[in-house]
């Protein structure tokens, strides 16, 4: 096995080698030269989704689960109440966080392998005059599970409600474009398909709504609004940020423009799903979801009966790839991500090694 | 200027460059070879401060802030009063905490150039049974003043109360005996005295805390007990790690027991003190606090009349030195920290720097 093991999980995920290496140096958090990095960070981050004109970006410390609390927390007040549309785990975590906060929540349900329909998220919206904010995974990572934002968003609007939109594992990978889609405030880490290492995530979203929003969070750290006012009066970060992770996330998002931005990245994707899918097949394995449904983010499997899964993942980390448990609460399954700095040629060596773990002794 | 400019801030400071480098590897959250590496982050912080045999390590994503917000969150209640003694900003933040998230609080305050005395907090418990804690900033930031730890833990023991220590710029650098102090409760975070990098904190809790503790978090993410169970459950994190930021903790570690643990830390940053002020002093600078009360960790100076803050930081920035603004609400001052990866001869040239600069051109 190489030093660094092939992940095909939902991140943390496989990065450049330049990314890690920009975290060789040291940087003094409220020092001009780092002040300049956080902007460079705070302006990239509004350009994958063309937000520039529409949105601001607020990094926060901490993990995907962290910036979507404190959007709940900061977004979400003791007066309002929050639709949650679910169709996997993260979903479900998002109602977990708004009852201990004490919010007023409901949730709307699909099957873990059906889409959110726009058409039953407005009439939801016309029986309930009192819901005030609508939350949506882009990306249920689940399953790997594509939701169609654009119809939900247009449906939230139409109603005059804010929108949510949890694009963890979608950012800069599948479109997203806020200078033409209503969406309050987009939330997603640094350690999905942007390429960076994990210790950040970010909220882009509407002045208008953090005005609004001004000392409602319970919780000092969780406050995006008062996030947002401490980069706005200094360029700094209220709190110590993790300056190396920051300056991994900079120098990814430069590789990413260099790439060719997020067109360039969904094609790199969507050749790894491609690749892996028709070699998976060819192995015996099948897809859970329907293909159309599936996003070029992390493909989940049916595990066959004659395999368990433990002896697979280690077969294939003895080899030098890491694979992904299933979390599917309906059926036994396990997961291969597509994202990370990886290509074809990385999932033609995964396949390999695949086929050899499977071929009889 | 090098690459890497020399931090004398309260952290993010300097790091050994083998602790940047061990950042160079990408890690699968959930593979064994990352919860082996959990595992040994979590032993080690324990042992810095001989805990053991009392209490359990829980780390927690984000800057020091969260985790003294997470541990307010879990282990003070809605019932409950937590009493903070204060003579500093850190001191003042944690009433600001437990304010905003509805908690009971009361302060009791001294001046920033005065230590906590342990005699006042004996009388105030007296004076109100229904103080269930006791909040302390082991060495406040705001000036370096070391505040008397086991006298203040055994007047709080004496009255029967939890008690929580902010140690966050003292943790591995100043004695802190965890089998003979009694503390509930402290915290501290990766990137000061442990000299790792920015991005996680840690509580070293006693499980009995926790266990009264469970779901009583309004916070997913910040609720310690949960964190604890799922460490002890399969070793891993609940929420994506920064694993590049455990890897240099765990790298600082090894590197904090090969020099000699806390002694040989301490006699290091005294002796870094020693030198700076000694060389400042014949330089014309005057400490703000009385040397006895001085912590070798961050030193506060009167800033000359003479002299504006601004150019005298970009001066000595140009010649690869980053010094710290001062935090005091009562007087004109100035930092420079003592801790980091750095030794005797860094200070000199600091001095030399600082000599150049006040030079008449």
């Amino acid at each position: 096995m190489s030093d660094s093991p092939i992940l095909l999980t939902p991140g943390p995920l496989t990065t450049a080698i330049e990314t890690r290496r920009a975290m060789l140096r040291d940087w003094g958090s409220r020092d001009p030269a780092f002040i300049a990095l956080t902007a460079e960070l705070r302006a990239g981050l509004l350009r994958v989704a063309k937000g520039e004109g529409t949105h601001v970006a607020v990094p926060l410390q901490g993990s995907g689960t962290f910036i979507v609390e404190a959007a709940i927390a900061t977004l979400v007040g003791p007066q309002d109440k929050l639709l949650v549309l679910i169709n996997g785990a993260y979903g479900e975590r998002m109602v977990t966080i708004a009852k201990r906060m004490g919010r007023a929540v409901e949730a709307l349900r699909w099957p873990e392998d059906r889409p959110v329909e726009a058409a039953r998220v407005a009439e939801a919206l016309r029986a309930d005059p009192s819901i005030t904010h609508v939350a949506l995974v882009h990306c249920e990572t689940t399953t790997g599970l594509l939701n169609p934002v654009e119809d939900v968003a247009a449906a939230v609007a139409e109603a005059g409600r804010a929108f949510l939109l949890d694009a963890m594992s979608s950012f800069g990978a599948l479109p997203l474009d806020l200078s033409a889609t209503p969406v309050t405030a987009v939330l997603a880490s640094s350690n999905k398909c942007l390429e960076g290492v994990p210790g950040i995530g970010f909220a882009l979203v509407t002045p208008a709504a953090l005005e609004a929003a001004a000392g409602r969070s319970p919780l000092l750290s969780f406050d995006l609004h008062a996030q947002w006012k401490g980069f706005e009066k200094d360029g700094q970060w209220r709190f110590t940020p993790p300056v190396q992770v920051v300056a991994a996330l900079v120098e990814a998002l430069r590789a990413f423009e260099a790439e060719g931005g997020q067109p360039a990245r969904l094609a790199r994707y969507a050749d790894n799903l491609r690749t892996m899918l028709a070699g998976m097949r060819r192995l015996g394995f099948e897809l859970f979801l329907d293909e159309s449904l599936q996003a070029p983010i992390i493909a989940t499997f049916r595990l066959p009966e004659s395999l368990a899964f433990r002896p697979f993942y280690d077969a294939l980390a003895e080899r030098g790839f890491l694979i992904y448990p299933g979390k599917l609460t309906q059926a036994e399954t396990f997961r291969i991500g597509c994202i990370g700095a990886l290509g074809r040629a990385d999932f033609e060596r995964l396949l390999a090694a695949v086929e050899e773990v499977l071929a009889p002794a």
